[in-house]
């Protein structure tokens, strides 16, 4: 395997980091807030300037890509941008970096102590909205593959390196999975790496290995057809309030696995050895309650925290309601009560299965008298890597020397759009991210660390000759 | 026992049956809305028509009572009508009338086949808003006090006679309670008689012998300081929205029967007389079902549709509310969660003792990490009367002299201002209404049969004798 000497990448980081720093501030003072319809010319903006700056760079391709009614979806989308830098050999891995250029909305007033889109270098940080969600991440990887083509004296990168940096993440992705679907061709590639996650602490790296999926769904319960008096029919008909807390009660049992059969089917068990690294990281409960903004914890018997929240499927109730909620009362027997669940699935668990289990379980709990309907709106999958998987222990070997520490494993308990990557291209999905808890994603003073943001130049930089080195895509699938 | 020649009764009801019909409808043309401010005048019109014509009855005492702010209650209230009318006999018992004289809203365009304030007589009914609920049930008093003088050759009715007539029911009686224990010297009385229900149906004349209580509350559940991310946190805090549907789901076993600890203390059990009268009503689910709006019975195992809604003490969600309730969906573990809870109480059962109860049921099931907050906004005792109570006999015979027809038992599921003349005059509560279910209270094309409004003032003309003739107050508390 072929080590990118570490310090010609150190020294050229060193060289190139005030540009680099003036460069992502310029991106960061382009407001991209995808949520705002005032700023979608921002968020172009923001592509456009992206898109330049990859050419810059030496992508030989970077454009904007369009999504929404190109695709024939409905409404207008924002653009990503896909840029792409073939390695000229011929058996050559092929890496697909995800990453978003829109960032979440920010003001003042809502407590910065600096202006949000104003980035401000103070005590080894940059502040600023966008500084670690996403721009600094997808930033860190143009510095990267130049590092790495000047530590080795490459004209292109080991791998063909593809960039989807998409424009709409912060408002959902809503016409993301389409676009990845239309361009499937173009981002053929062995692997994903995801640039939009963080690690577990300053001193402590992570790669984070797998994350959860999502599959939600709404149950609306039918009983009299009109709110009626409990005083004349109370106790003597079918009540769809009671019905619904029914069912979302029986959702788990004493020990709060959830209770729907068949819900556990496939799943993937977590090893002995995930659940000593797991438990090897120094998880400090009070402050993990601190920022939950919970007083308690409760979930699955047998598990901890960790496990619970990053590798034990799930069932929550988002939303429920009927009858009166006003003022005072009102001495009704509801018609109708609703329930919003979702449900976080992990490896092993099919979106389907688990829909036609929760349809079976349900229309088996109701009594005769209460007519329902449900409806499954979306569904992510969950997405898992093995911790043997070669371009794993690449990533983890490229952090490692980056960090000059250990590097642990994390899962993340949300889901996202990397999912569509993996199910729509087939390929695992890897995370880089250097970001840490304190970084404040989607809330006030958002910072990211400036010798963290290096550490992840420099793992970008030995990336790409240690995977090239040492995969050879398809081994895995064995 | 003193009876009352019937014949005597009969043909005096016939001769001014004519005058009384036209009187009735003149009270009904005052448009006695209490819930339209705007009618506010009418309802007082209402209640000084009403006194005039007490008057013009015999009544030497015929008084407007203020209700509201005059007590030192926040609000301005609706005046309610006083009478009294003494036996001069010293061991004559002391009845209280109750009814109202105020009335559901009402608009031609609602659906009506007439102007809901101009009475019409067809078909041997008269329509108009307050024929039945409660204008008619209020007027039979007058020419039936009118007949049992005539036919006794008296001056003063055997009983001494009261009436409180009041002008809020039909916007909660919100004054109410106030009202009778502001009074509650001059309304003192052996027994109440409330001419406010119904009877089972035109050819079942019936005597309801009891109101269900209310208590209701509700509970509020705190969860996180606010709604946080259901893929970073959930599994692993508790979620109010699940805790409310535990405690509501939770609130009644698989029987159906109310599962909080002690809920059923001191309940006033059914005896095998009261059932087998029950069943002996010509009851049709079917048609019940239809008028219940419900597409199913359920209820207390073991128990009769009649009897859950009469005679069972019930728990009932009248509103659960937490989460996202909008379009779409929110993976969120929501902050709070609420619910809305009624309890529908029988003989025996003591509304404080109920509310500790539920206090205590639902401190213990609630998980750490979950604080709540609960509150019982209000409450109505119920009331029963015993079947052999010697003023429910009077009552029985009366009515069974003008139906010429066996008199059954009813009882009411609803909770009513019955009860709190019961309570704080401490006196028994009977039920004497003529009206039937297809009369059209609160509904469009009310009316009321005239046969029966008749039956009204024979049984009402009947009754003072009966009583004072069978009943020494007293001895039914031995
Ligand atoms: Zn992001
Ligand atoms: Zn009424």
């Amino acid at each position: 395997m072929t080590k990118t000497p570490d310090s010609a990448v150190r020294s050229y980081i060193d060289q190139h980091r005030a540009a680099f720093l003036d460069d992502l501030a310029s991106w960061l003072r382009i407001p991209s807030v995808s949520a705002d319809p005032a700023r979608s010319g921002e968020v172009r903006r923001s592509a456009e300037w992206l898109a330049e700056k990859l050419r810059e760079t030496g992508f030989p391709v970077a454009e904007i890509w369009e999504t929404g009614s190109a695709s024939g979806d409905e409404g207008r989308g924002l653009p990503a941008v896909f840029a792409e830098w073939p390695s000229g050999e011929p058996d050559a891995p092929t890496v697909l970096v995800y990453g978003h250029h829109d960032v979440q909305p920010a003001a003042r007033e809502d407590g910065w102590a600096t202006e949000p889109f104003e980035p401000v270098v103070a005590d080894g940080r940059m502040y600023g909205r966008g500084a670690a969600d996403d721009k600094g991440q997808v930033f860190f990887h143009t510095l990267g593959v130049r590092a790495h083509l000047a530590a080795t004296g490459r004209t292109a990168p080991a791998v063909n390196l593809k960039l989807l940096i998409e424009g709409e993440e912060e408002s959902g992705s809503p016409h993301f999975a389409a676009l990845v679907r239309r361009h499937a061709d173009r981002l053929a590639c062995d692997a994903v790496i995801v640039s939009d996650t963080g690690m577990w602490a300053e001193d402590t790296p992570t790669v984070c290995t797998g994350m959860r999926g999502l599959a939600d769904c709404q149950i609306d319960l039918y009983g009299p057809d009109q709110d009626i008096h409990s005083g004349s029919f109370g106790g003597a008909v079918p009540n769809p309030a009671t019905e619904a807390a029914r069912l979302a009660a029986a959702l788990h049992d004493a020990d709060r696995r959830v209770a729907v059969p068949g819900f556990y089917d496939g799943v993937v068990e977590l090893t002995e050895r995930e659940r000593e690294l797991f438990a090897e990281l120094p998880f400090d409960e009070a402050e993990w309650l601190r920022v939950a903004r919970s007083h308690g914890t409760l979930g699955e018997a047998g598990h901890t925290t960790l496990e619970r929240i990053w590798a034990r499927p799930t069932a929550e109730v988002n939303g429920i309601w009927g009858g009166y909620t006003g003022p005072g009362g009102k001495t009704i027997v509801p018609s109708s009560a609703h329930l919003k669940l979702s449900f976080r699935l992990v490896a092993g668990q099919e979106v389907e299965k688990v829909r036609e289990a929760v349809r079976d379980w349900v229309a088996e709990r109701l009594p005769a008298g209460i007519r329902h309907e449900i409806v499954f709106p979306g569904a992510t999958r969950p997405c898992l890597t093995p911790l043997d998987h070669p371009a794993l222990r690449s990533l983890v070997r490229s952090m490692g020397r980056a960090f000059g520490q250990e590097v642990r494993f994390t899962r993340e308990g949300g889901s996202g759009p990397a999912a569509d990557l993996q199910d729509v291209l087939g390929v695992p999905v890897l995370f880089l991210g250097i970001s840490v808890p304190s970084d404040g994603w989607h809330s006030v003073n958002e910072k990211v660390e400036l010798d963290l943001l290096l550490k992840g130049v420099e793992t970008s930089a030995y990336l790409w000759s240690d995977l090239a080195g040492s995969w050879t895509p398809g081994e895995d699938a064995r």
